[in-house]
């Protein structure tokens, strides 16, 4: 919206709600309708939209043609946006999930948001240790378990949910609402930087503000995210022999794939969490007192963290530092290893090639190409001082940015008074360890303002076995977002 | 037999052939039934009989069921033993497979020979690489491919179809023929030590030889085996939070199993394959002159070995110190870690609880309560120099014994005159890198002697994807068998 409604800003000015805001009806129909929601979200996570597993694609294509038709049921301008190919690891190229759009309402007198959120998820089996089938909600002491309930299907639903309430009531709605729905998040969000640039003058011309629900709360109270961590994912593969092979038959004989590969890996971290590799965190900002005294505010418990996720003991003891290392230092994880033996049991294989998966969570000012050089260098190195005859290959998968944004802007003082209004409390300011891929891009590309704006528990185990969004934040999130959507339209600036 | 068939014997003396072995009957017999001993097989790999698994138990107990029923209807003195039970990871117990045992004659003026072997399996799946079916036995250019196929389901039907061959012709059996056959062996045969001194004075107490055919020629040429190594089965399990987090909203805040276990496994062998375990390698036998003269002659070719297992450089380079490990040193190998993202594509999961699955195969004087204590501190004393919260179990799951035989013994002879007549070669005398683990037990409990009679070739791949045996093997292996048994019955002293 270019120019400022005097009205409405005048009655702001002077405490007046605006009377089309019919809050209490929203929030009635909400609550009245919240069986339905909860269906809905058992319909899409009984869909296995596993978009790291070739196999699953057709799953996958079903559910966006499922989200497809929902927001064509609530007349919206849908349009579907082809985002290219993927070439798998045997060389065959398959087509990506095509993008949803939607726009509802395109007043010019009015501010323009864009919802984006993803409908792809994790991996997940029933025998990793869910206490339920992961692909069946199923609801224990107010929490909805399933895979996607809150990463990040059940968020993508309130945000639908929310429009559809004004538009049930005829409740024109205060500003106008696009949804961008990718479903190739969880692997990288292939295709959507080079289609945010295509469309930067197209679809996100008329956009004021980028809306992501793509996070989780830090401790009981509501929470606006302004900062995440980018995401370098690695594959390092060694190979040796032509097949598997017999540890009794060949062990001794042959350097092994496998030793060579836990060589390399023992020399990412340390044991106290320090990164080891050459160079890699000498771009990391330094750490200033404004951020330390942000971080103090938070009301983060380290005790209820640690019950929450069943550790002793964590890498740091006070808050301070371990948020700091959560949200603003790198750290790398190693996730596995695909080809050798994983199986329960005993097996005397010597697996023939075998490839880690290991990710650096990167922050400002590091750059994933920066990092993909440092890594593979250092990789290379150590595995050249083994004088194996196996070889190695690096690959970086996924190189997403961190993103960070200024809690000060009135996009988040919009957010703070949705939540106040919902919720009662002032909302926690807080950053996000994991990883938004497309974030930075719309920051870059587009250059328009974003917030996070997360609805999730902060024990929703996202990734985890037993992922769940609890009945009451994905009920009250929607009442949220619908609050929102009327605080964004007293935005005076844009 | 305790008394001397003198006329046997002056005839042997002679240069006279025995007259009752029609060697040419029952070789012709072997040829002319050959698509049936194929068939068979196909119905035994067609059977998952992985005894590593337990969701397969309900499979190895079917194996047995026919083995079981196969020997009856050769009118064997047929019984099952039992060995006991199995306690599960979970705390269950389960009844392990029972022992198949069947006796071919009682005539005490004969020697009587056991001949041991076992009908369960490695596990595999098609997804690991096999051009085929792995329970389709699927024949390709000469070679039988399937799992088991060469271990040890082939030489097990070999023996079978020695026996049933003399039968089927009425033939006398030179020797009688005693069958043992297990279903746990390739888990470290649970229940059979026990088994063997519970009947040491029984079912084995005629018996004065006992025959294995579980291992493979060194090359093309027909070998008899002399010795195997032992092995020492660990599991190593770092286990961290309740459950899987996500390396994005957890990652820097937790000390990651999987980083600890890395960390450790990387203390257990260097690039150049030297065991860095304290103590461990302190109790092998130095390698003699003698022994080094004995593997000089052995027909193996270490450009061959290359190409069959597809590697540019071995871990050593000529063919005497190459053989010596993988025969009378010591080495330590890294199956795989169970608990961790194992599958194709990405996932961002700080596994919680993480097993790795190392062996060390164990030579003389190496002990296996000795290896498991050392194994273990050692573990235990790098995992405490990390300071990690987690928690390290370390569990010896499969402590065999090396075993190794005088290669002088008459029972050599015989093999070594059989050998000739039918492949009309000398056999190679050679050890095995893999394990036997009931042989030693044999060997200490019943004091009787054994011999190790390969008909699998060097190349059959076992434990690995396309295990195979070759037609020319199985069938000549059958004949070999037939040709050993009459050999036997000529060896004078007991």
């Amino acid at each position: 919206m270019r120019c400022v409604c005097v009205c409405v800003v005048v009655l702001v000015a002077l405490g007046v709600r605006v009377n089309s805001f019919k809050f209490k009806e929203l929030m009635d129909y909400v609550d009245k309708h919240q069986e339905e929601y909860v269906q809905t979200l058992r319909d899409w996570v009984s869909i296995e939209s596993d978009s790291s597993d070739v196999t699953k694609r057709a799953e996958l294509q079903r559910m966006m043609g499922v989200v497809e038709e929902k927001l064509r049921m609530m007349k919206g301008n849908v349009d579907v946006m082809d985002v290219g190919t993927q070439r798998l690891a045997d060389g065959s190229i398959i087509p990506l999930p095509k993008v949803v759009t939607a726009e509802f309402g395109d007043d010019v007198n009015k501010h323009t948001v864009c919802v984006y959120g993803h409908v792809d998820i994790q991996p997940a089996r029933r025998e990793d240790g869910w206490a339920t089938d992961p692909y069946n909600l199923t609801e224990i002491k107010g929490n909805l378990y399933g895979r996607g309930a809150s990463d990040n299907k059940g968020p993508v639903l309130a945000w639908i949910h929310a429009v559809e309430a004004y538009k049930a009531l005829d409740i024109e709605l205060p500003v106008n609402v696009k949804f961008l729905i990718e479903g190739m998040e969880e692997t990288g969000s292939n295709g959507l930087d080079a289609l945010v640039e295509a469309q930067k003058d197209k679809f996100f011309s008329d956009v004021d503000y980028i809306i992501i629900s793509d996070c989780i709360w830090k401790s009981t109270r509501p929470a606006l995210t302004y900062g995440t961590r980018g995401n370098c994912y690695f594959s390092a593969q060694v190979e040796g022999p032509k097949q598997d092979l017999h540890s009794g038959v060949d062990g001794g004989a042959v350097i092994e794939p496998m030793t060579d590969l836990i060589g390399i890996l023992d020399t990412l971290i340390s044991a106290s969490g320090q990164i080891l590799i050459p160079g890699v965190a000498d771009a990391v900002t330094n750490f200033t007192e404004e951020e330390r005294k942000l971080y103090e505010q938070v009301g983060f418990n380290l005790e209820t963290y640690k019950s929450t996720i069943g550790v002793d003991r964590l890498m740091y003891d006070n808050k301070v530092d371990l948020l700091a290392h959560l949200w603003r230092f790198p750290t790398v994880s190693i996730h596995g290893i695909e080809g050798a033996f994983s199986s329960p049991g005993t097996k005397t294989v010597i697996p023939a090639k075998v490839t880690a998966k290991f990710s650096i969570r990167q922050v400002p000012n590091m750059e994933p190409a920066v990092v993909e050089k440092q890594v593979t260098d250092h990789l290379h190195a150590v595995f050249e001082r083994r004088k194996s005859p196996n070889k190695l290959k690096v690959n970086m998968i996924i190189g997403a940015k961190p993103w960070i944004a200024d809690p000060k802007h009135a996009l988040y003082e919009a957010g703070k008074r949705a939540v106040k209004r919902v919720f009662h409390v002032e909302p926690e300011m807080i950053r996000e360890g994991g990883t938004i891929p497309i974030a930075r891009t719309f920051q870059d590309v587009t250059e328009k303002y974003i917030i996070m704006l997360p609805i999730g528990g902060f024990d929703d185990g996202l990734h985890s076995q037993n992922e769940k969004i609890s009945r009451y934040n994905y009920i009250e999130g929607t009442k949220l977002f619908i609050t929102y959507l009327q605080e964004v339209s007293l935005i005076k600036e844009n």
